[in-house]
């Protein structure tokens, strides 16, 4: 058995901004050699979070509706009055979400359902370059 | 260290049925002969998702109760105008939930709480068969 | 590949006290002798779970509102009547935020991020001694 650490990079437009990342992850999983096992993804990040979704634009645009109206952007957060910045929201919408994912792979490919990407979503205030850890673990 | 995939099938009633599937998952432990590791336990869907929970009735009716409070489908969902089905927050509940739960194990028992059970949650709005992939890793 | 399990052990003071836990988890990687792979970190208790947070004190205060919020324990429980105990909401909030987290390490060391740090949430409603698993997985 052998653990292959990889890393995926891309750019966000930030404000739940939601990115399908299901084809570098597999990418990532051709380019290790290993054929079963799991593939754990990582956000370094404490203002986003991993998940799976039906990767069409009626789910994005309903998940955002749903963090808005869950954890509002618009009160005051101890957060912001601590640092100034305006992410208290973005960070409780990651802490909730949670930074981490675990995929199952057979010869090679990742067990998703038809109707399933993998998905990263960053809840900060403005774009960023984000990079995820991809660890590739298995025979 | 080897690596050891299984499936796991079972009905379900749909709108958030809730089934424990922790002796299934037991079963597949001991059936891949493995001692100690983890297991991944993987929903190849995007309208249900896996925790734990104490598995009796209170808990169950009150999870219910929670995800038709927090993501009720009594509203307009862009997903379901889209594809004219119904189950626009179903897909919103399984995002919120997640698809994947990892737990120990050693000695081949997993290291799960006396009060804790890994449960399956169907938030589709019809019954449906369905399988969760069980990776098993470790010595 | 070797696995390596332990457990963390920590007083709490219940009613979503939030312990950061992140030295800890370190500790166990380095004392595994295990250089790249993946720690799973898992509550054996269906009242506490685990994500990662900017663990600075208005971040803390904001997702104990949040969760007092989202999951108030001013109301009825199915689960408190079938027990007698006033714990049903830290149910809920255990399985929504659930009980594991994985993350990859790479020479020793986690790829959290700067501001991102490991933490264990008490839900239930009394100080308690709790105890967490960690299992080091990798080469």
């Amino acid at each position: 058995m052998t653990v292959q650490p990889m890393y995926i990079q891309f750019n966000t437009k930030g404000n739940t901004d939601i990115i399908d990342i299901s084809k570098q992850v597999a990418g990532c999983i051709q380019e290790s050699g290993i054929k079963d096992g799991i593939v754990t993804i990582f956000c370094p990040s404490s203002t986003s979070a991993l998940t799976t979704i039906e990767y069409e634009p009626g789910c994005q645009s309903d998940l955002r509706r749903l963090f808005d109206e869950l954890i509002t952007s618009n009160r005051d957060y101890a957060h912001n009055e601590t640092w100034g910045d305006g992410n208290g929201h973005s960070h409780l919408r990651a802490a909730l979400l949670k930074p981490s994912l675990t995929v199952p792979f057979m010869d090679g490919r990742m067990t998703l359902g038809t109707w399933q990407q993998i998905i990263y979503v960053d809840f900060d205030t403005r774009p960023r370059r984000r990079e995820v850890v991809v660890q590739v673990l298995g025979d």
